[in-house]
């Protein structure tokens, strides 16, 4: 199956497919068709059998699509069937946040550091992983296998944090730091700016409210 | 000034250019060509024109674009000029995480209430901000004016919250659960699926190492 030259817009809507068919599965759902996931996910059935090509078209459509193997297929491309080993850096409440979310765990992302600069976290625990100092970062990237940084600290600590990471062969970045990162051709970075998701709302409540006026 | 048809795609950009903005602003640069805009941010200068041009192009290209103004301009374009009113629903660490944003507080969104169903919670305080219980919650819709409604809870809890919040008049919801929230035509979502934000990093790093294998 080809996966190279997926569009971004493509890629960010795998997730959501994958979610669905995951709702299916518990439903008990054995066959869906394009029209069917169409009216369920608000999507045109044309875009669902056009993302699908993509991966090779998934089966016959008149037929529908199998559910399990599809579900199987999506967790695959996403990665979800290897496990990822990833470390936050930022012990704040979005950092907890991240470290508590059950559901990564669930989908192999296993957190296995988190770091701060804060002294006084050192060693305090967030779901039983004892928060580190980041100036031991290096040594852990060194000693232990890590696939994602997670960054949930300030901007400026992120672009002080980022060579490191880079330097130590970290080739994922989950970035919520609200800067770009500054980094080699090679690595990834997935961004989460927080504000400006929602200033995005901003603009089209906004915009809502002067078709209204 | 017309803000009609603007794409999602550009409306996703807006925030960023109002960032980039601001950082020049800090630096005291008073002109800004869409080259100079174009190398900073790593975009081509001629997205640039075409995104300006949605909103009347923002003055001569030739002369540069005055920054100070167009800082002025995005922060209208963005609703940023006027104070919008934000609770949160879901006292956990996300919640508490969207509370302490020191950022969004500076942007003109104040969050004026937090509630959870946890009883235990009950008047702890989050940032001087008293949880309340979600059984109130449509008491204090009608009593207070409320502009967008957070949900960092999980997707059981905003299915049920929802009719709530649409039924009281709130037009704007961010949502960070799970779920694609079932809202009348005139409600705007915000979806932040931080879930699916890490499937897509999973996804090109195991692109990535197809590629290098």
């Amino acid at each position: 199956m080809e996966t190279q030259h997926i569009s971004k817009a493509v890629i960010q809507r795998l997730p959501r497919y994958y979610r669905y068919l995951g709702l299916l599965l518990e439903q008990g759902v054995e066959r869906i068709s394009s029209g069917e996931l169409s009216r369920m996910m608000h999507v045109t059935a044309s875009q669902i059998r056009q993302d699908f090509n993509h991966f090779g078209g998934f089966g016959q459509q008149g037929y529908g699509y199998n559910v399990s193997f599809l579900h199987q297929e999506f967790a695959r491309l996403l990665g979800l069937d290897k496990e990822h080993y990833m470390i936050i850096i930022g012990a704040g409440n979005l950092g907890r946040a991240l470290a508590s979310y059950v559901l990564f765990e669930k989908r192999g992302f296993h957190v296995i550091g988190i770091f701060d600069h804060d002294r006084s976290l050192e060693g305090s625990l967030i779901r039983d992983i004892p928060v580190r100092m980041t100036d031991t970062l290096e040594r852990f990237l060194a000693e232990n296998r890590v696939d994602i940084a997670a960054l949930t600290l300030p901007s400026s600590g992120a672009n002080e944090v980022c060579p490191i990471l880079t330097g130590s062969g970290i080739r994922a970045i989950w970035n919520f730091a609200h800067t770009d990162l500054d980094v080699p051709d090679h690595v990834i970075v997935e961004n989460v700016h927080l504000s400006e998701s929602l200033m995005q709302l901003s603009y089209r409540l906004n915009e809502l409210e002067a078709k209204t006026l």
